[in-house]
């Protein structure tokens, strides 16, 4: 029995967001809102007043925000994040004495209470005010007290008019300014915001393999020929450009064209295989060029509005540094050998993975921070972490908490395609965006009910998506089998369900679709594996198509947010209908796609047209960006027809506002 | 970073049940099994092995129980609460490298990989099994040693009978025995598990006034009267026998019938104005007798298998003891005066309320403690607890804490109808049972959403719902108009939906109908306001039925739970149909109600037969236990008509046996 808890009798309960019992912190960007709710009662009838607490760690006073109730004890409020770093909340409450006071006195004037009671009741709220007063500071002691002497003397008159003084809003208001403290609720947990750059949330990326993107075929592209494709990329409308491992490639056991066994003279190898005599994590492929190369194409990146992203893939060929220099990072077998990464009877004789249960685990963590540190001395901001759940996650939770304190612009992507609870815990202990199951969904019931999960449950809170229609161990059997439409429709679908969203280049707008095999999501001749060379130019590249998108998805805000997403029923199960809008409805868009690339299909849709802010009994323009054509509709059922072999989608801005002849000059 | 916790790669998250994060107990009655359920994962492709850990609070060490992956992450395990009083539960799992070895060596062994890679791996097998000897007890030690020394020599060997070995499952058995538990992953919380005897779960409560008993029309019932009263009672099959408040009534303000602002001089006043000259909470109304006439109707009560509960209204009248000598426990008005009890503009002057918030609070919380205390002395271990959302929470969670570890076997029912969140919260601080909306909820629809929420969601772990038809507060309109058949579907409905129920009688069994006016809910000459004699043996009495269902109840351990309530559909709106089955299948009951009091309703079925054990293609038994009748049933759909002049319900025992020619001695 704690002498002031137990005579706290508010009850501060069911918090959220609040991940696994304030755990893990939630995300967001600069300039969100954070939306918090609770349950917050009392026993009995009082009156109850409640403030959100929030504060950036750097800061050590908490500021307020208002809680105002929802009904049945539900009370919500929000605060705006601006600066990135982690900020904390928690929420606090107590009973109101004089608001209860002041809805009793009211009850009690309308029911014509008797002067005695009246007149006692008048000494309790003259109290009340005179113990405000003694809290209140400035002009407010006096205001109060002059109050406080009102209400003494109004209880020896019997008029209403005076009566009805201590009623008064501004009375309320000012007494509120003081709220007795001795016994509020204080909720038990300090809750955590992660507050990140835009751009950890909306971003368009370009994955490219940097050698291949050499100006003439057979040559090894460099950084200064990834200068010179800048331009291509950011007239696509990109603005991350990742590029997978930039780093020396192994020799021993090194892998051939197509993940043949053994390489020939000539075979550069895959880019994941990190580890030469030339050097690791922190050095460059001799090929591509030096440091300073690497410094130049990030600063003309930058002139683009294009940011580089580097790919972390910690493991090592035989041939890295660290295997003479650290053998105590790696498993030994009993014939001396170190173990090589496999998954029996696969074997990846090319790649040693770390050992994390080393007994100099600590040695280990350190060296994979400075490489971190290392990249980002170099102007790097954004990491792709490769197979992030081969690692243990508490060296994720303490590397990333640890770099975006230090940097808290970082951002870190996570490579993981694996079950939904390991996807869901690397998301919660820290990373920024994830990898997803989107690249295998693709029926209208799939996608509806993955992106619900996705953007109206928890996960949200923690878990921000990152769509790839391809990746380059990714090559989808929709893909193989659909052609161009099939690319164009997984465009779309990617760069509107979410505002982060990523393709795998020139590939992916080429229209690449063989697969290495049948029933393979492997690219037959895998860039992984080998040099290629691209045609840029062709008139079935999709480049102009995907430069109109990444332009619409910048005009307009609603396809900035994740949280927004609302599906529409339509008639015909090979077309999907959502829509999105910004909180204030200023901006509204509205996106149909027909999922087969191989046959026209129509339908009509059933809008929830109020919660689009339109009037039912009004036209209104459907403006389709893509086309450029403008529709009249009016009313909830509407009609869309869609070809995939001219364009399988619609992304429609919507135009409340259509003029009729009362906008004309001589009307009125 | 710690040292060992930093190489722990194991996560244990997503525990359920764990209520609020653990901030609050589940509870479970005893020889309940306690079903967790955890995602246990680790980074890479490595086998774990998982343990739940529980011991009761009075026990040091931990017990175990097996965990079993249920696939995609997801582990589940039980144990048996067996003890009253408090469990603690938590999970424990590590890597499991001699399972992740075996694993991976039966696939080398189908890969036929070569042989010197099979050398080295044999090696490690050893090397495992050796480390695992050095970790076992008794013989085990040089059995698992010989292991070691049998894998070593099939090193040498080719014969796939000796690689055979290795993969033997009692070899894995055996090391699994002695796991290596340097890096193994303990769930960061201990849960509790608050374990009740029975009674908390399953109980057929029946509340009277004991004035209202006496033998002949106008006395003052006493509790001799009340001893008379039991053979009808126990003849109805009721466990629980609950009293209204027993303590001396206050005269002050007193209550007259009907809730009359003045009493007249013979009114007895409500038995919830506790306390005058004659005592307080302690203390017994003169006219019902004394301290061992109570005494001996505990123990006749006892003799029938009945057990009384008593009421705890923590409230004074201006009369009580305590006003006088403790005037610190109450809210003092500017005039001097006590502040009673209201609701603006309603003024509840005979009543004043403790006022918690006192400097003195300490000493009142002793003093209500010490109240329970004295009725646990008596002999009373079942309290309902008198409008608890009216007191503080903390103090409730500190009372009932309090209480239970003196005495678990204590049981206390919350009679709060209020706010949901507010009726869930009296749960999980520790109120036993809890009062429903179920006086309300009337309709089909209605009445599977809210059993849904109270058996199939979270809410079933702590709130065990105790479900009234009726209360000296409540006569619903649904009885008012629907006559002698709503009577019996409220009962049925009551007694069969969850394990717990009561009704408020002889108003209920006798069909009192007349509210004390229209709109109202209170009855018309309630008994919280004046003495009644009731006729009991009235021809409309519904006191067999009662009795036949209460029988039921006895016979079918279904019925004796809340968590296996299923609902199926059924075609018309007025005729609700749900089953309940014990965990083994060895009892199911199967309930049809005609919600409509007035009419004949028939309708189909559509059972879900398998999830009852049923084979489609055989017929089966319904045997209807109320009427006795006995029906052959097959397939999914069957029909049922309920005429409520007769009787509104089925209760189904369902025998899956049907005897058919091949019984017959000589068939074979």
């Amino acid at each position: 029995m704690q002498e002031t808890e137990s005579r706290v009798r508010v009850v501060i309960a069911e918090v959220s967001p609040e991940i696994d019992g304030g755990r893990f912190p939630i995300k967001r960007t600069v300039n969100e809102t954070v939306v918090v709710e609770a349950n917050i009662f009392t026993d009995g009838h009082d009156a109850l007043s409640a403030i959100l607490l929030y504060r950036h760690e750097d800061e050590t006073a908490w500021r307020q925000a208002a809680l105002s109730p929802l009904g049945n004890d539900r009370w919500r409020g929000q605060f705006l994040v601006t600066v990135t770093g982690r900020y904390r909340y928690t929420l606090q409450a107590q009973i109101d004495r004089f608001a209860s006071w002041q809805r009793d006195f009211a009850k009690r004037v309308e029911a014509s209470q008797n002067v005695q009671d009246m007149k006692v009741e008048l000494l309790v709220g003259a109290h009340l005010i005179e113990e405000a007063s003694a809290r209140a500071a400035g002009d407010d002691v006096s205001t109060l007290q002059e109050w406080a002497k009102r209400l003494r003397l109004a209880c020896d008159s019997s008029s209403s008019a005076q009566v009805q003084l201590a009623l008064a809003e501004d009375l309320g208001l000012l007494v509120g300014k003081y709220p007795d403290q001795r016994f509020a609720a204080t909720y038990e947990k300090e809750l955590v915001v992660v507050v990140d750059r835009e751009k950890a949330c909306f971003g368009a990326w370009y994955e490219m393999f940097p050698r291949s993107s050499a100006a003439e075929k057979g040559q090894h592209g460099t950084f200064a020929d990834c200068e010179r494709r800048l331009s291509y990329v950011a007239a696509m409308g990109f603005d991350v450009l990742y590029l997978p491992p930039i780093h020396p490639i192994g020799r021993t056991h090194r892998k051939g064209k197509n993940n043949a066994l053994d390489a020939g003279p000539d075979d550069p190898g895959s880019p994941w295989a990190i580890g030469a005599e030339e050097g690791g994590h922190t050095a460059i492929h001799p090929q591509l060029g030096t440091l300073e190369d690497f410094r130049r194409l990030t600063a003309a990146a930058k002139e683009h509005s294009i940011e580089l992203a580097l790919d972390l893939a910690f493991q090592c060929t035989p041939d890295h540094p660290y295997v003479k220099e650290h053998p105590e990072w790696f498993r030994h077998r009993p014939d001396g050998s170190i173990q090589y990464a496999e998954n029996p009877p696969k074997k990846y004789q090319d790649i040693y993975p770390f050992d994390f249960e080393t007994e100099h685990w600590r040695t280990l963590w350190e060296e994979l921070l400075r490489v971190v540190r290392f990249w980002i001395d170099q102007g790097v901001r954004i990491f792709r972490v490769d197979n992030p759940h081969t690692k243990p996650f508490r060296f994720w939770e303490w590397l990333i908490t640890k770099v975006k304190n230090e940097h808290p612009d970082t951002l870190f992507l996570a490579e993981a395609f694996t079950r939904p609870a390991v996807m869901r815990h690397l998301a919660k202990l820290g990373f920024t965006q994830s990898y997803t199951y989107f690249a295998w969904r693709n029926t209208k019931t799939e996608l509806i009910q993955y992106f619900t999960e996705l953007t109206s449950t928890d996960e949200r809170e923690y878990l921000r998506p990152n769509l790839w229609p391809n990746t380059p161990d990714i090559l989808t059997e929709y893909l193989q089998v659909g052609g161009r439409p099939a690319f164009m429709t997984r465009l779309v679908l990617a760069a509107t369900l979410v505002a982060s969203y990523g393709i795998y280049g020139p590939t992916f707008e080429l229209c690449e679709d063989q697969p290495r095999e049948s029933g393979s999501e492997e690219y037959l001749d895998s860039e992984k594996y080998e040099l290629r060379y691209w045609q840029l130019n062709q008139p079935h590249s999709l480049k102009d198509l995907i430069a109109r998108v990444n332009h619409i998805r910048r005009d307009n805000p609603s396809l900035q947010s994740d949280r927004n997403l609302q599906f529409h029923p339509i008639d015909n199960e090979q077309l999907i209908c959502y829509s999105k809008q910004t909180d204030d409805g200023a901006n509204a868009v509205l996106v149909v796609v027909n999922l087969d690339p191989h046959h026209i299909h129509a339908g009509w849709m059933n809008l929830e047209i109020e919660g689009l802010g339109l009037n039912p009994r009004q036209p209104y323009q459907m403006h389709d960006l893509l086309s450029g054509a403008r529709y009249l509709w009016q009313g909830t059922r509407n009609y869309v027809e869609l070809n995939p072999q001219v364009i399988p989608a619609h992304i429609f801005r919507l135009r409340r506002r259509v003029r009729t002849e009362r906008d004309f000059d001589y009307y009125n």
